[in-house]
């Protein structure tokens, strides 16, 4: 499992940051719109610049998808600069796949063996069929959807009309699939009252909490309910870093962005011990 | 609307079948492997040959990601060649993505601007926000998965323990989101009794059901559950046309399969009408 690997990674480097790659062709520096490939130069400034303060780098596939297959070159150009430089980095493809059983199969075919994405983001709601074909990948992860950290987790995921919440149901249901130690959770740090009760459900697991940043979650609130005995949590931050600068200046912009969260996180992984 | 024009369509071709093309790059036969891209050779055959006995096509994006970019460009060939040459079909790009707003409009400008798909599958676990930026695009569908034809629907959809269903629960708060007028839902053929149900919660909405043929779901039952005032449904089906036969005959087996379908489906148009 490569979450061991991880724990270790969080220990030498005292991070458990999460870079996000939402890399927007509309949003990125100008002076980058002449290179070949804008964005993957944004990436690869910023991978270059920010690796030491990080453990992992999530890729949101949206914004690569939005420039089709062009796009998804550029996908497959970061991902194969990441496993080459910095193979030390978990990687995490956010695509939040999930479908019958034999599409699935091509999704994990997509993310884990054509591209080596060491793991993936699914959604829950088609069950168990359309999950384990990532779980079928035992030197992956398969990070399922939880609690999200949008508005519209209200809609379904926390229901008022029901004995139990819609995540909590997802998580408990999900350790009875084949090899669900290799899953992780996605769980937003907006709803940070509620990492306590998923605690209780998946005590074990590594958890990918978006949501601090942007989104207003609190870390120091997050990494008291969502610790555990492997530290157990990544904290991704995208937009707020990345775009921290917009000029020739912005991978320093961002190295400090990412850097005040490390030295956050250095703060509380040494409370630990003490 | 495009579904005002899917009826006329429905009407004027005697079909409501929807041809899936899950085309898998291990499973075309063999002679089309010679090809410069052998899927779209095969996609390019399948739809001269059967276009005038379907009036939908899906594109179910999982077999195309499998072969990374180039998959993509063969997605991106594919809906060209569609949009150029019949278009009349409604197209579904079958994807069943979904995510917090900022990405869900990339994955809108990836099927609507950036590809002209007339629709795609969205998943509904992370409510409002995730679907709304998809149904901004006033002269596209979006289509919610509701109820699905998969083993795995008994883990969340339909729920035992709990009130009222989760696939009731995302078709009626639905129906409160911007452009709801706009939305269809896959509803599986495999769960024919669950039709009425849905019919009583959308009535005027068109159904996208899979489920017919490889996954045992019978036409003529789920016909009657479904059908509405429009017709209401598309019936999809992928693997039993595509792949019903395997060499240089095999346009001639799909055109049969489809033809039997095609030809049920004429009766209980034209028996609606007695």
């Amino acid at each position: 499992m490569k979450t061991n690997f991880l724990k270790d990674q969080i220990i030498s480097k005292n991070s458990f940051l999460c870079l996000g790659l939402d890399s927007d062709i509309d949003k990125i520096p100008s002076h980058l719109l002449n290179e070949f490939d804008p964005v993957f130069s944004f990436n690869k400034l910023l991978l270059d610049a920010l690796n030491e303060l990080i453990v992992s780098v999530k890729i949101n596939t949206a914004f690569y998808e939005a420039n089709g297959s062009k796009g998804w070159e550029t996908l497959e150009k970061t991902i194969d600069y990441i496993n080459k430089e910095y193979p030390n980095l978990f990687t995490i493809a956010d695509a939040k796949r999930g479908d019958i059983g034999n599409t699935s199969d091509k999704y994990a075919q997509a993310f884990f063996s054509h591209m080596k994405f060491d793991s993936v983001t699914v959604s829950p709601y088609m069950g168990i069929d359309s999950v384990e074909p990532f779980l079928k990948h035992k030197d992956k992860h398969t990070i399922l959807l939880g609690l999200t950290s949008n508005k519209g987790a209200n809609d379904f995921q926390i229901s008022t009309n029901s004995d139990q919440n819609l995540f909590k149901k997802v998580l408990i249901k999900s350790k009875e699939w084949q090899n669900s130690e290799n899953l992780m959770y996605v769980i937003g740090a907006t709803k940070s009252s509620f990492l306590k009760q998923v605690r209780a459900i998946v005590p074990e697991s590594f958890l990918l909490i978006p949501g601090i940043g942007a989104q207003g979650g609190n870390l120091a609130e997050t990494f008291k309910n969502g610790v555990n005995k492997n530290i157990g949590i990544l904290i991704n931050s995208s937009r707020s870093i990345i775009y921290a600068g917009n000029d020739k200046d912005f991978v320093k912009k961002s190295y400090n962005e990412a850097k005040n969260l490390q030295s956050e996180m250095r703060i509380l992984l040494n409370n630990l011990n003490d």
